[in-house]
């Protein structure tokens, strides 16, 4: 099944700034628009305003390509290996070919980004810094490079139907953590022995489900007040400390799925909860639930992160809650667009995914967070991966 | 324990190439310099010739930046909450407010890497893109912008007694997962569960050893002829194809303690192996001690890579080890230099770390592939983390 409507999308984007061709090498957007997520960020994609794309893929990965890349042309360039040259020198003559003849004059590329999603191998980036603007000098020499990150960012803003049934499936898988979380949370176990288990979970058994066929959880799981009311953080860290009795877990969950991506938050306590951890946690479930209700296309972004604050101001933890109500994701773990804030100035529309995720942290309670991640659809919101939110 | 060999070793390569100031963000430099291992791509580190370092950590993460960071100065500002500046604007004002009065000439950056460690956070990376350079010239406006990620990789290709201890005990940790790897392997598990348990059980035993941190692996188990015998791939995919009676698994192994790494590989046949696979296993074990026997300061890289080949050769299978012998590595997976490889220029020194990891990839036998992390030490070699080779 082709992704045909972000290919026509893309090119009416790149008609409206008169653009010839785009040269892209961010993993994410290598995916975008080839349905190939690059095992290692040494995949090129050469994509046309005319024609087919074409991508450059190192040679030992000709099989996942292959599996994966909708259509179009590849070329293989020899990749970690005694007769292989160094790559831009390899990469430049694979792109010279391709455009012979082509008579381009604006070119994209990826120049301004500040976050970046990373390749299967996430041990290692190999990032478009400066030697990538060199490359593609060297191969247009008279042609305009664009900068196209804005572009691309506003382009993945709203999800196509191909994409939307790849992102429920991430977030399904991501609900094995969950369960997995859920089932060892107890009295004397440990924030890294809980991330483990989860990552490994949703690795062993996500793993090919639905035809996937790479899978990694990013699981941090933050144990006690001292950890978890620290506030909002974008990654906790798991450490040694064990959970003791009527002490919260909080679990950041990030997992992608050939380059889709959930995102999950779930809290438990061990053993018996006070009344104001119970207080707590139904405020912010409360808070979430009144977010989704107000999600549809037309809806401002700030409006239901009004929903979900006026909950927890209302239970008087405005104070405790010093974060935005949700973030643009799919993509990556997190994309700049839309943002469910206070002085967000976007407007909902059908495709939209987001997390929701209203928090409130206060010792000695702890911190507390639910996040699902939910899209806009026509005349309301489909929540992702449903999976129950109980405290105890 | 400071590192201030290493301080001062970088003020000197300072001196040689007139630099007054380093501003740095990449996760392994700020670690290099300062100890801390970023959280997440949004710490700077500014290193003066003259002064003391001044570090520059999102203020959630003042926690972790406290526990690690060796001595000067630390700055933090708001990120991730909703009262939080624009990373980029609240950076330049810490950066002006540090720099008034100082007069540099010359700030070295990061603009020329092909590639990069990650932070803690390996889902997302924060790099200094094209904002980075901007930033630093509207807080410089008169200074020259020099490129230093050469410069740091040179230095960082010997290691000093402080950093050798780090590296030690991340390989020792890393063979947490290849005594994993031995226990499960057999016939019917896949690689995905393979590779799952292996990163589980070094993350959950691994992490507060030696009184270490944050502790994650990337393991990649490849399983079967059609998949191990692929030839050199710089990252393997795990898939849910199920180890048969006879068959080879290879596992490859990246592990990170706080920051410095470890990259292990060993192979195991389920069942009985043939005689064939027996040979091969024999001839890359030989081959891996051939060339650890080679390594002393004043010995050229390309003659401990011809170590190897040569025993490789005398068995026949000199086509089938297409890759080098090693790479350099510690505050990376892979480091650029030095690379033991048949046309390298480069000679041995003492504190150089690299792997050693010769292979054998030849079907229906299999892919068979050993390696360990090696120190260049005075008048030999040091192998780390060791850990029993058996093929069955």
């Amino acid at each position: 099944m082709l992704n045909l409507e972000r290919l026509e999308r893309m090119r009416r984007s790149m008609q409206n700034e008169r653009l010839d061709a785009l040269v892209l090498r961010l993993p994410e957007n290598v995916l975008l628009l080839s349905g190939f997520w690059p095992m290692i960020g040494a995949t090129y994609l050469v994509f046309p305003l005319e024609g087919v794309p074409h991508a450059i893929v190192p040679h030992c990965y000709e099989m996942e390509a292959a599996r994966s890349l909708w259509a179009g042309n590849v070329s293989h360039y020899k990749y970690g290996v005694l007769d292989a040259e160094p790559t831009h020198i390899a990469v430049a003559k694979s792109l010279a070919g391709i455009v012979q003849g082509k008579h381009w004059r604006r070119i994209g590329f990826e120049e301004r980004f500040d976050v970046a999603a990373p390749s299967w191998n996430t041990a290692e980036f190999l990032a478009p810094s400066a030697q990538n603007r060199e490359l593609l000098s060297s191969v247009f020499p008279s042609a305009e490079p664009v900068d196209v990150s804005t572009l691309i960012q506003v382009q993945r803003r709203t999800k196509t139907p191909y994409e939307m049934d790849k992102l429920r499936i991430a977030s399904e898988i991501s609900s094995i953590g969950l369960r997995s979380f859920d089932e060892i949370v107890k009295v004397g176990v440990s924030g890294v022995a809980l991330a483990a288990r989860v990552e490994h979970d949703i690795m062993a058994l996500g793993t090919g489900q639905h035809g996937t066929f790479r899978v990694r959880a990013f699981a941090q799981v933050a144990v006690g007040p001292e950890e978890t009311a620290v506030g909002y953080r974008p990654n906790e860290v798991s450490t040694t400390r064990r959970l003791a009795d009527g002490e919260v877990a909080l679990l950041e969950l990030g997992v992608v799925v050939d380059g889709y991506w959930a995102d999950r938050t779930r809290v438990r306590v061990a053993g018996n909860a006070t009344d104001e951890q119970l207080r707590i946690f139904d405020t912010v479930r409360a808070a979430q639930e009144a977010a989704v209700i107000e999600m549809r296309p037309g809806v401002k972004a700030a409006q239901v992160d009004e929903a979900a604050r006026s909950v927890i101001r209302a239970a008087g933890y405005e104070k405790h809650f010093p974060h935005i109500t949700g973030h643009g994701l799919g993509f990556r773990y997190h994309e700049s667009s839309p943002m469910l804030a206070p002085q967000s100035p976007e407007v909902l529309e059908e495709g939209m995914l987001t997390s929701v995720e209203p928090g409130i942290y206060k010792a000695p309670a702890g911190g507390f967070r639910i996040e699902d991640d939910v899209f806009v659809v026509k005349g309301g919101a489909e929540v992702l991966g449903p999976h129950p939110k109980h405290l105890v």
